[in-house]
């Protein structure tokens, strides 16, 4: 007891595992993006899907309300409760949401939809034509192959716009998003998928324009990207989530540091297997989440990369295995009898950083934040989807 | 939308993705665990982190309530306050969770802690000395090298043991989980494990007893050895938890059938890539969870098995990636233009059958109740961990 007490420091007797935000990191990333943004004259709409975090979103708009992204209504519900009002959904509707949708302008949100085919854009018409409020809508672009969206030259783009244009639905313009920034290896390849982002995106609102729709929003977005772009001409706005907090996944892009990484699941050693150099801590899939999001990048970081209670890296050492409620830390390289992790009694807290931060958050129902002026509040979370 | 609506059966216009649990299948798979170990005269004391949901558990007992296990602190006071007494908390215990099992034995809970070294048990015999509660502990033994615990034979359990004794903490037995069958290839393999499982707490037992420990529970448990084990000789109870819905891992071990599953995710085609092969659902990684525990199995079943909305596989397709909110549908084989999953229309419900039932359960605040008599309540689950 008296060796874990004394290695416990600042956060002597909390029960883990919880969720740490690190106030002033997270300050700094904000800023970070800003600030790039901001040279750009650029609208930052963030995508409130990392943090769904009232207290975190203030602070991307100094206390204001600017405008947002979400994935999903329940997120445009809470956040519009909040005030925010101007909110993008960016997944593409579907009937089964129009209902909500619909409520959501009623209660005066300025809600924009996304889609990508004719069918929807049919199916929304229909529906709008039952509904007094008039629905706002972006055309999705596939930029790079990676998921959803129209293809940047495509002849459905201007059958869409008049689908919509007959239907009395507004087209405001068109969203991409560079998935595959993701996959890259080197900034280098980040600022290629900048180029295609903007390039897509930018095709497609021409030749929309061309067509004889007027293009309002030209928007793209993804961390990587908004970091990374070399210019954004010819784009009104960039989303961007996960900057907020970045992770492991975005270290591995070379897209921040590892002290730049503001989230950490503080968790206890519960026991040790000698020879096998392990050590067993108390944050398993439930708290770290199953994402492998570093297994595909050079460094593979298992669950996450473990830290001493203070955030300091230890060499090495990463969560190898979960199950729900276990970690197993051990070192990257394998360990046996003497490993590195063994020098941890059972008592111990240390602190995993995350593979994916959007992952790792939405397994909690929120936030201890620690700062330097040593206060520790709670921020909640929208729980759930 | 009139080809989608048609394809929507008995669940027309629900905002998707949501949880559905099929509560015949719940209810066979209940009788089917019950009946087997009926048969040992064994008492079941169910892992309820699988379905954190007080109308399931209640199902398992017959509306009483009877022994449970839990997976965390927050699960015993869920269901202690809906009137379950006896709890096993089965995650190695740590300081910073005396308090709380100190509260909920004062409060009259018969709650029973585990714990596998000299240090922990050093620890919590000085926690006790502060309290007028007793505590109860079970020494967590190591069957199959999986996680945690002391092996069979350590000399550590008789010292445990008498550091209990010696600190007025009363020793209830042994337990171990015979995690290594979730890896078994065959149910002859299983039976193997099952084998370990019973020998090496047996072992133990017998080891405490020798040395002057009276042993009164010897608990084994996992879903695979409880059902396949070929007897249960020395064995006091089995914990078991994913039997009441089973999962794709379960079948790829050989466990249950596909019809078993009562857990899948509901989900709608939102998108379409025909030169790809994929329709887009909106069930992402926040709906299926991250698992991927077919990946090892023979048959990997990427992010869950995709079936009509009635529940009936679809030949060869399955969600081969996701996203936060979105999945991508395509067949096991790959799939390029004219891929199998082109022919659902946007808006058709899909239904997914999840890798991990306790996963996928955790990503949502409760089951949506198919049954064949046409009600469709909503069980709310403990939210979070």
């Amino acid at each position: 007891m008296d060796q874990a007490q004394s290695q416990n420091g600042p956060l002597p007797m909390l029960e883990t595992p919880l969720l740490l935000l690190d106030r002033d990191r997270l300050d700094a990333n904000v800023a970070r993006m800003r600030g790039r943004l901001s040279a750009f004259s650029l609208t930052l709409r963030p995508h409130v899907k990392t943090s769904k975090c009232l207290a975190v979103v203030e602070r991307l708009f100094d206390g204001g309300r600017g405008p947002i992204t979400v994935s999903t209504l329940a997120e445009a519900d809470f956040f519009f409760a909040a005030g925010y009002r101007d909110i993008l959904y960016a997944v593409g509707i579907v009937a089964n949401k129009f209902a909500h949708a619909a409520a959501l302008l009623r209660a005066g949100a300025a809600l924009t939809l996304i889609l990508d085919s004719l069918d929807a854009a049919h199916a929304l018409v229909a529906y709008a034509a039952t509904q007094e409020q008039q629905f706002s809508v972006l055309l999705e672009i596939d930029c790079d192959g990676h998921r959803s969206g129209l293809a940047p030259a495509s002849p459905l783009l201007a059958q869409i716009a008049a689908v919509l244009r007959d239907g009395g639905v507004r087209l405001l313009g068109v969203m991409t998003h560079a998935g595959s920034s993701y996959d890259s290896r080197s900034t280098a390849e980040i600022t290629r998928c900048a180029r295609l982002e903007r390039d897509g995106v930018r095709q497609a609102a021409a030749l929309l324009e061309a067509a004889g729709f007027p293009v309002e929003t030209v928007s793209v977005g993804s961390t990587p990207t908004a970091l990374f772009a070399e210019d954004f001409d010819g784009i009104t706005e960039v989303r961007a989530g996960v900057f907020v907090f970045f992770d492991l996944v975005m270290h591995g892009l070379g897209v921040c540091r590892i002290e730049d990484i503001a989230l950490s699941v503080l968790t206890t050693v519960i026991g040790r297997q000698a020879e096998k150099g392990w050590v067993i801590v108390d944050a398993g899939w439930m708290a770290l989440s199953r994402d492998r999001g570093t297994a595909k990048q050079p460094l593979d970081q298992g669950y996450g990369l473990v830290c001493d209670v203070h955030g300091q890296p230890i060499d090495g050492l990463i969560v190898s295995a979960v199950n729900q409620e276990h970690g197993i830390v051990s070192h990257r390289a394998g360990g046996g009898p003497g490993g590195d992790a063994l020098r941890f009694p059972i008592g111990t807290q240390l602190r995993i950083l995350p593979n994916h931060a959007c992952a790792t958050a939405a397994q909690f129902g929120g936030y201890h934040v620690i700062a330097a002026d040593g206060a520790m509040p709670f921020w909640p979370r929208l729980s759930g989807r």
